[in-house]
Order: structure tokens, then sequence, then C-alpha cells
């Protein structure tokens, strides 16, 4: 089964790097861009075909890893590659 | 008008990221991780209230800047802020 994490800056953090790509775009003349923000896609192939014990399991992945919660937010899309 | 814009690398392109990602679950316990990429997401705010031309505008953006076409692929979702 393979899960998306979709991880991103809690709104009210500051953003450097969107701040930089938003600057770049206005630069290259793209000056409709009001805000930019950058967040990250973790995919996963994962060993378990069900569907709530890999959520579980990626839940865990979030928590222990791959998002920092005191200032990210993360939201796990569940992909089943038989379907 | 908000945008997301996927970018994630192409198929056979190495992603040392995801592998040391996928080191560090393993080393955590999670076995059942066979494998792991990591992509990121720019979410765009627009100043562009017409569908197409915002979607021509981030595509744009997305060859000059957001994506490097030899090794990423790039994928927009144009999300209706008054939706």
């Amino acid at each position: 089964m393979k899960a998306k994490v979709h991880v991103t800056l809690k709104r009210g953090v500051l953003d450097p790097q969107g701040k930089a790509i938003a600057h770049a775009l206005h630069t290259l003349g793209f000056d409709q861009v009001a805000d930019a923000r950058q967040g990250k896609v973790i995919e996963l192939e994962i060993r378990e075909s069900d569907a709530v014990a890999a959520k579980a399991a990626v839940e865990a992945m979030c928590t222990a890893l791959l998002a920092n919660t005191v200032i990210e937010d993360y939201a796990i899309e569940l992909v089943d590659a038989r379907g």
C-alpha cells in the first residue's frame, strides 16, 4: 500500500523558503503571486494490506520522525496500490 | 485563487533524502516501510480569478523556477478560494 504524507508549516509560522520563492517569482515578473508557502510530501511504500493498520503505522511515523508537530501540520493520504 | 504545485523526482532519479527517511524509519522499528521518496509542495496565492489564466501562469512559473524539469515532474492543482 502507498501512503502520501503532506507536511506543511502551521499558519503563523514564518516560512523563509516560501518568502524566497515569492520574491524570486516577483523578480521573474510574476507579479500576480501574493504569497507562497512550501511544504513537503513523503511518499511511502508500505508492506501492509490493511488500511486501518497502515494508517496507524503512518500516523506513528509522522509523530516520531516525519513531522515536527510543534510547528508543522501533517495529513495522511492512503493510496491502495491494488485499487 | 490558490494553486498547489506538487514537485516530485522522476522515477529512476536517485532520491537520497527519501533513502535517508526510509533508513531512519527502519532504525525506529518501522520495518514495514519498503521505500520512501520525498517531494515538495508549493502553495501559491495568486491574484487571478480566471482559472485558465491562473493555470497558464503557474505552468510558466513551474518551468521557469519551481521545478527542474530534467529530473522533476510537477502537477498543478487549482483551489478556488471562493469555492
